[in-house]
This record gives C-alpha cells, sequence and structure tokens, in this order.
C-alpha cells in the first residue's frame, strides 16, 4: 500500500435524497448518493474512488458468482443528540473483515481504505443519516473476486465497495425458534467463523423449511450431535440462566464473532451478570427451563440489536417465556442504543466520530 | 412455465471467432459469441433469449454477492468423428443442477431452458467447436441471486446464464495429494453435495497452504475424524484395490455426485473390475498400500475426465506411485474419451445429439 492514499471524489450532480424520506425507512432498500469503490490487481490496491452509487459492469464469468469469493460486514452509524456523527466499532469490523479475507483466500483491505475510506463517504453523505431516533446510518462493505475466466483458483484481481444505506428502526416481535437437528450451518475446520457470502445462502433452505412449520428463524447446533448451540438465524445467541450471561464460545471456529455480542458481553457483565463464553448443550438449556433458571434468550446482531425469543421448540420440548416480564435483554438493548445514540459518556471508546 | 417455450435470438453482427485459434485453447478463457439469459421474478422464467456475449450491468447490492445464492454446472460438447455435435449427458448435469438449486433455496430450471436452451445455443455457436483430438467446448450453465436489497432471505428474482468456452486438452501432470486434517470441506447436513459457488471459495485458503508446501491438491477428509475420504480437490476420487475399484459413497451429501464419476462407476464394471461406492478411511488406504495391493489412485471430474495421483501425504506416510505402470486410469480415460469423440457406439445413451 502506498503511504499516502488518494481517494478521488466525483460528486453526483443532484442529489437524490430530496425524493425520499427517511422516517420508518425499511433496511437494505435504498442507498445514498455515492459509494465507494477501489479495485485490487496485481497485488496493489488502486482506483481508491467515492462516486455516484450505479450499477456495475460485470462479465458473466466474474469469478465471485461461480467461486464464491465475497466476504462482507454490516455496520451502523449515528448521528448523535450534539450533532456529531460516529460509528460504532468500525475497527471490530475491519479486523474481522480481513479474518475472513485471509480464510477465503482474498487480499486484506489497507485500514486506510476501509476506515478512512468509510469516514470520508459517511462524511459527503452525512446528510443521508437519518435523526430521528432508532434510525441510523447501514454501512455494507464488501469485497468480491473479479478474475473473468473459468479455471477454479483464488482470483487476482478484486473489487472492494462500501455502500451506505440508511434505515429506520428495525421492529422486531420476539421470535419462535426451531432448534435445528439435521441441517448444518457450521464445522470446526470450515468457513463459518468468516462473513462470506455461501454461509448465507447455505442457511435459506433449512429456514425456510422452519418458517413452512411456524418458526422464524432456526437455532444451529454442532455437526456432530446437533446438541451444542451455535447461533440463532443470523446472529449470535444469549441465555440468562440465572445470574449467568452465556453464549456460545467462539474457539471452535464455528461462530460468527459478532460485534453486537462482544459489545454485549461488557454492558452485561457492567450490569452484575456473570458472562459465561462457553460450549452449551440444548440439554442443559431444557434442564434449566425445567428447574426455573432459564430466565431470558435473545438474539443479537448489527440489524437488529437484541431480538427476543419468546419459544424455542426442540424435539417435542417445547419452551415458551413470557418477554413481556424480561429485564435485561431490554435493559442492554438501551444501554447499548443510548451509547450508540451519544445520550450517555462513551467510557469504553466504542463510537468512531467521522469528523 | 408456459407450455411453449420461446427463446428469442439476436445473433451478433460479427463473429469473432476468426481472431481466434481454437488449437490448445486454455480453459475457461475465452467465450463464444453468443450467451444464453434467463430471468426469474414473481414465480416465472421469462425472457429467455440467445444474444451476443457481453458484459451484464448489475447493482452493487446484487444478493448473490452478498448472500451467495449462486450455481453452477460444467458440461462438454464434442465434435465427433462423423462431423456431428454431441453433449455428455447433460441430462444429469440438468438433474444435478436443480437439486443444488433446492438446497440453496433457489428456484428450478425449467428442461425447456436448460437443455433445449443449452442445445440451441450450441447449435448458433457451433463452429467454436474445436475439432482437434483432445479439444472440446466446456458449456457453464449458472444462475444467481438478483434481488438489489440488503435483507437476508431468499431473492425473489435470478438470472440463468449459459456460458460457452471452446477448450484444448487439459494437461494434467500426475499430482503430489496432501491428505488433509485441519480443515473441512464438507459434512452431512451441509452444502457438499451441491455445487454451489462458496463450496469452491471455500476450498482456496486450505489448497493454497497445500501447494505452499509442494503438493497440488488436497484430499478432503470428513469433518469428526479427518479419517473418511470425501474429494480431492475439485473432483470425486478412485482407489484401485486389487480387483476393486473405490469411490466414497454418496448417502452422507458431503460429496458432488459427479458426471464423470457415474460414467467411470459404468466403465470400470464393464473393464472387469469389482465396483464398490463406500466408507473408506485413509487407514485402509495405508493398509493396502502397505500389502502391495493399492494400485492406482486417481481423480475424475469434467475438465481433466482422469487425473493420475503420483503421491499421497497422510501425516508423515508418504504413499509414492509408479503411474507409468498403470493400465486402469488410463484405459478409463481413454474409453471415455472414445465415447464422447464417438470413436465407438455409444451403448449407453450419453450422447446427446444436438442437431
Amino acid at each position: 500500500m502506498n503511504a499516502v492514499l488518494n481517494i478521488n471524489i466525483t460528486p453526483i450532480v443532484k442529489s437524490k435524497l430530496s425524493d425520499l424520506s427517511l422516517e420508518n425507512i425499511p433496511f437494505g432498500k435504498y442507498f445514498t448518493d455515492h459509494m465507494l469503490v477501489a479495485d485490487y490487481s496485481n497485488g496493489v490496491w488502486k482506483n481508491v474512488e467515492i462516486k455516484p452509487y450505479a450499477p456495475l459492469m460485470l462479465e458473466p464469468s466474474l469469478a465471485a458468482l461461480h467461486y464464491g469469493q465475497s466476504i462482507f460486514e454490516g455496520i451502523k452509524a449515528y448521528k448523535l443528540h450534539n450533532g456529531e456523527v460516529a460509528i460504532f466499532r468500525p475497527d471490530e469490523n475491519f479486523k474481522r473483515f480481513n479474518l475472513s479475507a485471509t480464510r477465503m483466500q482474498m487480499p486484506t483491505v489497507p485500514e486506510e481504505i476501509f476506515i478512512e475510506g468509510m469516514r470520508k463517504l459517511i462524511q459527503i453523505d452525512r446528510e443521508w443519516i437519518p435523526s430521528l431516533p432508532d434510525h441510523s446510518m447501514y454501512i455494507r462493505p464488501f469485497m468480491f473476486a473479479t478474475d473473468a475466466v473459468l479455471g477454479v483458483k483464488p482470483s487476482d484481481s478484486y473489487k472492494f465497495i462500501i455502500l451506505l444505506s440508511p434505515t429506520g428502526p428495525y421492529f422486531s416481535t420476539p421470535m419462535r425458534i426451531y432448534v435445528e437437528e439435521k441441517y448444518t450451518r457450521a464445522v470446526t475446520g470450515g468457513v463459518g467463523f468468516s462473513k462470506n457470502a455461501g454461509n448465507y445462502g447455505s442457511s435459506m433452505y433449512p429456514t425456510s423449511l422452519a418458517k413452512e412449520i411456524g418458526y422464524d428463524q432456526v437455532l444451529w447446533t454442532d455437526a456432530f450431535e446437533h446438541k451444542y448451540l451455535q447461533e440463532v438465524g443470523m446472529m449470535n445467541v444469549f441465555f440468562i440462566i440465572g445470574n449467568q450471561a452465556i453464549t456460545p464460545s467462539l474457539e471452535e471456529g464455528t461462530i460468527l464473532s459478532g460485534i453486537t455480542r462482544m459489545s454485549a458481553l461488557v454492558i452485561l457483565a457492567e450490569m452484575g451478570l456473570e458472562v459465561v463464553e462457553k460450549k452449551i448443550s440444548i440439554d442443559e438449556l431444557v434442564a434449566a427451563h425445567k428447574a426455573g433458571t432459564l430466565r431470558e434468550v435473545f438474539g443479537a446482531g448489527t440489524a437488529a440489536t437484541i431480538s427476543l425469543i419468546k419459544e424455542l421448540k426442540y424435539q417435542d420440548e417445547i419452551m415458551y417465556f413470557d418477554t413481556a416480564s424480561w429485564t435485561i435483554a431490554p435493559e442492554l438493548k438501551q444501554r447499548l442504543n443510548d451509547i450508540r445514540q451519544g445520550k450517555v459518556a462513551d467510557k469504553y471508546g466504542w463510537m468512531f466520530k467521522v469528523d
């Protein structure tokens, strides 16, 4: 990487913003005026450019479409109460992005492009960030292989892009969850810890089967015994048992290391819970439920932040929860939101100011 | 699907063929004048068109790039000795394509588009099929998700495309293979049996590690014990032990059901071998090698047909083979080639005539 990075800026002629209301804007459907695009070839990143959002001309033999070298991240930026704009922990997404890149045999992206490019892009499209409560700017960095030949091999060329999509509140009613025992999302030695496109496509069929019988998402279990819990849908999962906040541990490489997950672990400890990252089985969960100590179950992810789970179906066992009486997940969500909207001091240094 | 399928044809103005020599043309690098494109939306396939090969205008939020709903097939067509053109077992690729589609929660493609569209496309670009020995026309049908929103869900719209790429002989020198014990390609309940893009991207990092220490490909093993053999690189694998031709069985859903594999099973039986599809462990292989009964080891796939393996490294055990003395793999390859080039009677009905 060059020591000095030039980001060429080609501004739009006329903003599309005036055509759009940002109030309750749906997730991931509208994009701002600009996007950042960078190209990788001959071992070097180049052509870093912020330019008008537009379709791409891509070869039908595009390597990413055939051989799946394609990774992404999801990040949120907020307009704070004092009018400043800040991004929630983009450094963690940056690290995870490059872990995904390595596992998928793709080049890493330098910080000057990922973080500084994101900062500049947000500055340019800052008027697009909704200032309404629970609204935010969803940031989607992604990278894909662009070689145009059909031989199976790591691509020599790649495109890195950052899109911005303003988003309203993510209303999620408490979910009904099906504990998956037939299909597998990830196994040790595979790519479950990386945020690559294939992990999502692979999960859609099992999820659709669960939806057919009335469930919202599946709770993934280990590939060997279908007993140890992994993730719920596209989110990390937490269980409050007694005074413990338990979440599946990362060391098997089957779980995405969520930024909301790692933040929740800090906040839950601050709230007085004993936080535990460990291998946890469905049997332990069922036993805790029977003993009356399983208090709350929820998902944690960037899009919905914290999603309550009101029902867990495991074989013939159905565990129902009265989510209206819960206190921990709602407080966790509130505390996270307060930090992200600048209502409380950012004592962990999680908010990355763009100005 | 409409009972009558219209394929609109927009011919090129001037063929690119005169600019190109088809002799020893490299694999997957050049494409013919035309491609077939069809669109799926609102539950219906439409806009089926054969038109000039050209880049596509795609949204940067293209679902396939973010969530990996992307599948493909590889098929070959041949110019026969009598001048006719035939495709090798496209009906089997058609069936497998739709199995992949279902697992990836994508729509199936009707036979009128997949098979009849392919036939018509080959007819139109038939001058591009090399008639030199060991040359062929590589056919690449593929389908990908085209929704342009970032919410994770099965796409509502898809594109199906067939590309044609003339290809010369695939010179593969006998390979050195590393038996993989850390990384995993596939596990029961996952997507190993489907030909989706993500399976290929996921395999590149482990393969590159093997290449760094001098091996050409990895031999994938099961996710639990790293003991039972799955595939070699992107190919199915065969072991000749005594009078048995053994290949890993399909029932665990971790292996691609190769068309070359299923054809090899027929030919090997015809050659007098006892063909066996079963779970086979590396220990069994090592024992057979020690006993002097492991005669040949080879990969079987569309691109290279049959690829000899001259070395297998498993832990500290290295098995060397004198491939020059082998008779079974070379004969299998010859018999397959003779059928595909129309030199012998097509007694199994494997060659699908395009005219």
